[in-house]
């Protein structure tokens, strides 16, 4: 066969027959071929949402998976793996019940928003009043008071970008405080997320000092469309019985978990790889986040089994509490802020495992660079680059000291799960996971092995950080600091 | 502009003005017309399910439905408008809650399927097998003793016929007595449905009265999922503690509901349009089969507004208890046993509200009659007439007497909602709701006018009725009878 190769056949054939023994020359090739090829991260996954399941900060659940992590790390192949404390605020979540009354009975599907106060066991009952807008609910002045207010904005729309989930989840975060200022009994809110399967999708919200907390869930598509029907079709006063029984338990020693591929020739200089440990309780947080958590270390394990490693150490954090109030992200920064000005870049995993399109970068001037690194994904379509705004929420408390950047993935179904009973194992796919990991281990091998670094730029100013369990009390919010 | 316009082009400009001035000479245009233009048939729907809710046999909600459906039937000018008395079983659903306890615990999404036994108050806790046939569950004869089976086929697949809902609909039927039969303490069976947003998907199921009846219920696709990984994994036995609390309350004196449009000059001979009046109780049953009933209520109203009407009567029927035992099919076969042989036609919309193909029709000998009669309705897509081997569940006890026909819906979404919490009027479309009623208006009418009749033909034999609650003590199953 090889007598009748032509020279340039040849050459092709050589270079095939040198990959498929693994002697590739090209280390970007070499690290893609190991992420595409064992599905690592598919299964890491699988025994973080199957093997430890719901994991809220705080729990039972959460403990096993710091344990699980350190074990799991361990067994990846990762150096100085240990746990950095993280004080957490335990909400439990309790029972939610809520029930259309008037003018048709009708059984509603709803969920408490972290950290909801309770009802109290006999619930709350009141007419309903709905708002497509804070705006709305300011023009009804005390047509508020004594009422539930239900913010029903129009349906969240499928997309590419956070804008749609930012849209409604400002209702989800500050919807009970703003009712609460007009004198309202409750808040409920349209689930800030796709799909409509009679699904609720929790998240957290936050209270204004200054007025009463008052109890706040968010309902199902349906059941706002519903109420929104009730009221429209003017069969007289929409009336709801709800009952939220949340509390707080102390809070609870938790920890981060860190782990580390050592760099061979700068140590003391480090990427980042980030994702959070903790989940909301409605589910096993497969999507969000053991989908990052997952793709984050499988990219560690294959730096750290390439035959050359990296000048600079790849260290991934897996930060707990992202949920319900930056906890673990806030002890990070407090606890390394000496040290944060070795960190060359950060990259937190924690929009799913949609297929990855490129990445995003806080600052023009880091894009050249990340556009060379990245090159090789282009046949992944992976290899787009732009600038970002803003990255990973558990990076906010290093806001401006440290390059931020984000793997921008696909959106699409991301938010038919998040925040829901339904994210759960199966919806991962081994491929989609892999392909990120191969962007990750790409990415992150070029940052901490290249000649420059990436520029630091404070990104845009984000929106008031979820802090409202006790935990706060003993942990305020660093003062972000800008350049 | 007339004096330019050639003689065909003049003839045509003219029927278009005669058209839009709502002087068609055709009916069926006039009838497709109506259908389509004022939408009715969505607005009922959403006054059934908004407005009366759920309405599962038995309940206060069956009872309001009745009303609603006599009182609705007189608002559109039907004539006899009546109830026709029909006992049915009372069953209450109460609490279903189930855990898996080991090798990892986490909370399951599982609903009881009716009539199922309760657990007790305290749960039954057994270790789970998993099997994906009725053959599976032989070959492990003794192995299911004292525990848990749970029936985990192949996920159902999307499709255009009934044929993979039956495929899983046999196991959510036979599941618990086959397991029973082999000393099993409980069935679980994965839901009879598509879509995946951890909701389970309820339905009727059948004892055997030779075995113990044992606790079933529908699980979660993600739940079924998770199991048979967790056995897969090897992990340890998986345990379940599972809590179904159903109950039987004495049986209730409901109804069917009919009204008629009479012929105008064979009123004794009988087009019946039927759809059924009763939901499952996890929501508004508004694919299941709120549409149903407003499809062939709007068709009946729009043939009676007809400016000549047609030979025949149009008889709406609305069924009480298909769900749980087609008592109201039974009790309307039995009750019009002596008028059967004037029913010339029998259709019933009971597969959602999804856009129309066709009909189907059965017995070969009457395609071509109804292709003649569907032929206007080529241009929506709706004018397929295909034989069919049965047709709506309700017909069943007419079997062999009447001549049974079907319309076939897409069903691309239909077992997504079918017996969840998420059967809720939002998944309705106004567009698709009046092509159905243009369909269905425009083949009530051709059969209620034409000089022609389609062939009395038995369907092939179906599965065995689900007639399981205390009434059918009361009221037995007629023996089928067969030409």
């Amino acid at each position: 066969m090889k007598a009748i190769l032509s020279h340039g056949k040849r050459i092709a054939f050589c270079a095939l027959a040198a990959t498929a023994i693994g002697a590739s020359d090209s280390p970007a090739e070499r690290l893609m071929g190991a992420a595409l090829g064992e599905g690592r991260a598919y299964k890491i996954a699988e025994s973080l949402t199957d093997g430890v399941g719901p994991r809220p900060s705080g729990s039972d659940g959460a403990a096993r998976a710091v344990k699980w992590a350190v074990g799991e790390m361990r067994a990846l192949g990762f150096k100085n793996v240990h746990t950095e404390p993280v004080r957490v605020p335990h909400w439990i979540r309790g029972a939610a019940d809520a029930e259309v009354i008037a003018p048709a009975r009708q059984q509603m599907h709803v969920v408490a928003l972290g950290p909801s106060v309770p009802t109290g066991p006999d619930g709350i009952t009141a007419d309903v009043v709905a708002v497509e807008s804070f705006e709305q609910l300011k023009a009804i002045g005390d047509g508020a008071r004594g009422k539930i207010v239900l913010f029903n904005p129009p349906a969240m729309q499928r997309g590419s970008s956070f804008s749609e989930y930012g849209r409604l989840q400002a209702f989800r975060g500050g919807g009970a405080a703003a009712a609460a200022k007009q004198g309202a009994v409750a808040a409920l809110v349209r689930s800030a997320g796709t799909g409509a399967f009679r699904l609720p999708h929790t998240g957290a919200m936050h209270y204004d000092e200054a007025t009463p907390k008052i109890p706040a869930a968010a309902v199902s598509a349906e059941d706002a469309d519903l109420i929104g029907r009730l009221i429209g079709s003017r069969r007289g006063p929409v009336r709801v019985h709800l009952v939220l029984t949340p509390k707080f338990d102390a809070d609870v020693e938790s920890a981060n978990v860190v782990g580390e591929v050592p760099g061979r020739d700068r140590p003391g200089e480090i990427v980042l790889l980030g994702a959070h440990l903790d989940s909301w309780d409605l589910a096993t947080g497969a999507v969000d986040d053991a989908a990052g958590c997952a793709i984050v270390m499988d990219a560690a394990r294959i730096i750290a089994a390439a035959p050359r490693g990296p000048r600079r150490t790849v260290r991934v954090v897996l930060f707990m509490n992202e949920e319900m109030g930056l906890s673990g992200a806030r002890a990070y920064a407090q606890a390394h802020a000496a040290e944060l000005g070795k960190h060359v870049a950060a990259l937190e995993v924690d929009s799913g495992q949609g297929r990855p399109a490129g990445f995003g970068v806080v600052g023009a001037g880091g894009v050249a660079l990340l556009k060379k690194i990245a090159a090789p994904l282009a046949t992944l379509g992976a290899a787009n680059v732009v600038e970002a705004q803003e990255a990973g929420a558990d990076l906010m408390p290093m806001g401006g000291k440290v390059a931020e950047l984000s793997i921008d993935q696909d959106l699409t179904s991301y938010f038919d799960w998040h925040h829901t009973a339904a994210d759960t194992f199966d919806k991962l796919d081994p491929m989609d996971m892999a392909l990120n990991v191969a962007a990750v281990t790409v990415v992150a091998y070029g940052l901490a092995d290249a000649g420059e670094t990436l520029p630091v730029v404070a990104p845009a100013r984000r929106g008031p950080p979820m802090l409202l369990g006790p935990a706060v009390v003993t942990q305020p919010v660093p003062t972000p600091a800008r350049k």
